[in-house]
């Protein structure tokens, strides 16, 4: 059976770029955008044009330099943003317009002062406006999380008939637990005239740690897009991160779904993303964290020591990180004592194992981390010569 | 009907602890215990006794000064190891001894090279060695994520025979998936003897983001016990973050499952132990981050101006969070810069935000952020005058 593929649309640039410090120039949003194309992303999401004029000319510039994704601009749902759009991505090989409206009761009511039925009429009538620019129609129903599964059927019905080719379901206000967020899939799939001939989106937010699984749950469901950034950035609490749906995707063969991503770049992107946004991942950050391969307690590395896959899941070189590592701590063993000291060059005999490792843990009692030059200065007291 | 309490397992000192650069001395890891004490989480496992004696020392002062929470040492199923937690804890007003041993097929092969029968062997007498010290014991089957379940069930059967309290099923590798996690803890609930005089815990790790899923999978099928970190912090890319399923639990009642957690001490505790271990979360951290009720694009501050609940699902308060913030930048709309200019003491007719906000675009354009300076600034090149 052959693999069901899912589109990854790369939102770093708007959603994750409309964060607190992360605002880039366009010379930095060209750069970016050329690794992301490379990388292998269906879709590039370059900013929201009617924004600012900076913005604007950014969308044009990526248009022009993209050659393989789709590059796709924001709007909401009036003629203005989505005429200026349609402008600044005229250079595009495969221009989309996403636009949309909330559809939630909190966002009708509060957000538009407005009605369902409105609201589907305005839904439709900006859907008809961005079609008689570009083909490519992609619809978000805002805060889809919280609207009314019935309601959002209808408004999904009304935009494919009016020519929408991307239906976004955006949990924007991250609260959406996994199997609801799959259930709402299904329930699209199940219950809207016509939703075969159009993509399902999931766009989802990380305000309660789960924008992950419940992206994983909405593509398990029948979605076929995911929208998530570089290292999980966005609004709030973030998105999707898209290096941990890819490598969910690629570690779990039997989810039988599948990516265009050239995953041996994650690292590098994720470090690039990191410079040029000047917003660090902590060393914990799944996949592309500077820990994410890091061994320190004894129990771990002693496992690794003797077969990685006691302990590693994906294959470092994978996600293009070049080791994973064996850190020596006071968490350390001795069997991890052995495997560094072995790697500058002393052989130790279990004797002498059992001699230095006392000394070896009352100096990284006093100390976070145990380097090479700790070893070597630890191996002169205890009187073991290098081989 | 009353909410089924689900216990809170911090394990900051011990998990979180053992990572590069996270090493605590005695009195650091006193003063983050007795922060988790009166933030109530009901266990607090202190260390690994046996690993070091500066750490024999530290899980012995933590059992001196916490008050509430049981407080427990982490073994491996050896003697030795186990007769040095007793000593440490001897101090504790709730000591747990929390012992185990690899049951994954990779783990009894390549770790151990020994047989599942042997397994079951040890891992019984290890916890009849730790009852004779306390009455609490909790096992853990390392790396039951990869294990099969019918051998699973079989550990976990022999080892409540021998006195087991607490059953932890880790997802050492963090490989699951929620439902693969979920369908684990249900198949243990409805297939081993004895099952339900015990707690079934949780214990996963973040290597492909999905951890705080599935330990919520964990939860909502029987589990009655997660562990987790401060931050999400832990070997690799971590371990479910304590911040994230309680904010869970809080704001999904229909769960129906509760802690015992102050959780407006949650952004306190989080900035404690980033201090102390010198491990800072990311701005995107969900819960505790420092953009988590930061709002930034103008759609979304539109919103939140107009009625908070359009784009937040919780009370910043909640958290110990003084108060979201809209943060201007070039993506942020006139609503913003008219509610930020009001909290300095302009009040802008329309026609003087209509003539303003290209001014602001402008100017934003070329920064990263716009703070109150700049808005004065501003204002005076379009000649605003104060109220």
């Amino acid at each position: 059976m052959s693999k069901n593929r899912v589109q990854i649309f790369d939102t770093t640039l708007r959603d994750g770029e409309q964060v607190p410090g992360c605002k880039l120039n366009t010379n930095q949003k060209i750069i970016i955008a050329e690794q992301l194309d490379t990388l292998g992303v269906d879709v590039i999401e370059a900013g929201f044009p009617v924004s600012s004029p900076g913005d604007f000319k950014s969308v044009e510039e990526v248009s022009k330099i993209v050659k393989n994704a789709t590059v796709c601009g924001l709007t909401r749902a009036n003629e203005n943003d989505i005429k200026v759009a349609a402008q600044s991505l005229k250079y595009a090989k495969r221009p989309r317009i996403h636009t949309g409206i909330g559809t939630s009761e909190s966002h009708i009511k509060y957000k538009f002062n407005s009605t369902p039925e409105q609201i589907i009429e305005r839904a439709v009538n900006a859907v008809k406006y961005a079609k008689s620019f570009v083909e490519d129609v992609e619809f978000y129903a805002e805060d889809a999380g919280r609207t009314n599964n019935e309601y959002l059927a209808r408004v999904c019905e009304a935009v494919i008939k009016a020519g929408a080719t991307v239906l976004n379901i955006p949990d924007t206000t991250g609260y959406c637990l996994p199997e609801e967020y799959g259930a709402k899939i299904k329930y699209l799939k199940e219950n809207v005239k016509g939703i075969d001939n159009v993509i399902l989106s999931c766009h989802c937010h990380n305000d309660l740690g789960l924008a992950t699984a419940n992206a994983m749950a909405g593509v398990q469901n029948g979605a076929r897009q995911i929208e998530c950034t570089i290292n999980g950035i966005g609004e709030r609490a973030g998105n999707t991160a898209l290096e941990e749906v890819v490598m969910i995707m690629k570690q779990h063969p039997n989810l039988n779904l599948d990516t265009n991503i050239n995953t041996q770049m994650l690292f590098s992107t994720s470090k690039m993303v990191q410079e040029h946004m000047g917003m660090q991942v902590q060393p914990n950050k799944a996949v592309v964290g500077d820990n994410a391969f890091a061994h320190s307690s004894g129990i771990h590395q002693d496992g690794v020591i003797k077969n990685r896959e006691t302990y590693e899941i994906m294959d470092p070189a994978d996600v293009g990180v070049t080791e994973s590592s064996i850190i020596l701590t006071a968490r350390s063993g001795r069997a991890a004592l052995a495997y560094r000291a072995k790697n500058i060059g002393y052989e130790l005999t279990k004797t002498q194992l059992d001699s230095v490792y006392p000394e070896f843990l009352k100096f990284a009692d006093t100390k976070k981390e145990i380097i090479d030059n700790d070893i070597h200065q630890l191996m002169e007291i205890s009187k073991v010569v290098n081989y």
